[in-house]
């Protein structure tokens, strides 16, 4: 299946769980919809959808937890966007949540997403699979994942490649397992898994710095791109075990020719 | 055991339970621990412990769901309290989590206390179990329970009653299933405790009111104290399919006596 049909079924899953606009409190509602369509490039839970099916799960067994990552995913950009946070105005061409619908509402959609995340984890999934899934997907969210990574990046922490590692890659890791998880691999694959995810996260977090940091200086800028692509063919080279990855390989190097 | 016993009982597995200081990143995790203790009257996990109990469950099997219950709640006191929503300076007689720790800081340690109930539920309960209490509390916290009622309330909507019912009784009453199915209750039996909870959520809400409110019209109070008495007696009513209730019903006393 192709990236953008995935994509769409992505799309078609989450608007199909997310409350609709009709119910009350509309304006939460309506909030919710507005950070999460049309959404950026679906990259975490289309790697949760290849992660099942390279380990032999079907689209079907990991379309929830595909929705339950973008949701977390997406109640993170609200957050991180708000005026005590990053105070970014603008998200993907059009106004940050809370320009659009006031600061409490934001938080109050950023709380009900991640809240729907494990909501939907819970009611969709084989229980021992769900309870995985939730576990991951917590850890990866928590403290030592990205509530962490934020804490640490207003604090202007320096070491920037932890904030990465706890802030991008973390939750790329728990994509990448959860999509095992769901296909009932092995501990061995699930590990795998994992390494993979976490490192196209740090690949990933890198190519987007480079995207937007045009004030990167050269020395920096060509640092960068060497560590990203140790990154990828690190990624790449964990996929060995499995029989068939060659659509989790073209995501890596898609991540690393944005 | 005593309702003191309790408390000290609940207060130490919170403590287990959350991030130690000495983790990084030290300020989220002092917020975290800032707004959790020493705490209220902890009623929200003592129902969950005691309908655990009348169910025929040991403490130890609700304990952890007791928790969780109580992280929402905290979370949800931390968000309320913010600068964009009731402004509130103080809680429970010291500053509150934004005033001493920044308003960052505090919604990012709101979003851990939230994010941590779930990753406990999965992490301690048998899986069946896991992701029924999962899917209560997911449901008694988001749009259609507390985020929902919060966003009508900042939006000064008119009907208390039904902000009452979602940013309060929802969690009560998500606290008494949580306990039954903890015990692993017919579904008779947790039917039952949803009532009862609901119910004292609902008195404890008027409660609360009274003793805040002292600008409450004479006639106001005593309307607010008439359908509290009926809200009480509704609660101990249900009750009579239990074999021994009477820890619960002296909650229902304890909370209308307040």
């Amino acid at each position: 299946m192709s990236i953008t049909t995935l994509k769409r079924l992505i799309d078609r899953e989450l608007s199909k769980r997310l409350p609709r606009v009709s119910e009350k409190p509309q304006i939460l509602h309506k909030a919710m919809r507005y950070s999460v369509f049309p959404g950026g490039k679906r990259i975490r839970p289309i790697i949760v959808l290849e992660a099942c099916k390279t380990c032999g799960g079907k689209n079907h067994d990991a379309l929830a937890a595909a929705c339950a990552v973008e949701l977390i995913h997406t109640y993170s950009l609200i957050h991180d966007d708000l005026p005590s946070m990053d105070d970014d105005d603008f998200r993907r061409g059009k106004p940050s949540c809370h320009k659009k619908f006031g600061e409490a509402n934001a938080i109050l959609a950023g709380d009900a997403l991640l809240t729907l995340a494990f909501n939907i984890l819970a009611d969709d999934l084989a229980p021992k699979i769900a309870v995985r899934a939730i576990r991951e997907l917590s850890e990866a969210a928590g403290t030592h994942g990205m509530v962490g990574g934020q804490v640490l990046d207003i604090a202007k922490y320096k070491n920037i490649a932890i904030i990465n590692r706890l802030k991008t890659a973390k939750l790329f890791e728990a994509a990448a397992k959860i999509g095992a998880i769901c296909a009932g691999a092995s501990e061995k694959k699930i590990k795998a898994m994992a390494g993979y995810g976490a490192n196209i996260g740090m690949a990933f977090q890198l190519a987007d710095d480079l995207t937007d940091k045009k004030e990167l200086g050269i020395s920096d800028a060509s640092s960068a791109r060497r560590e990203a692509g140790q990154f990828i063919r690190k990624a790449k080279g964990g996929l060995k075990i499995f029989a068939a990855a060659d659509d989790l390989r073209k995501i890596a190097d898609l991540i690393w020719n944005v």
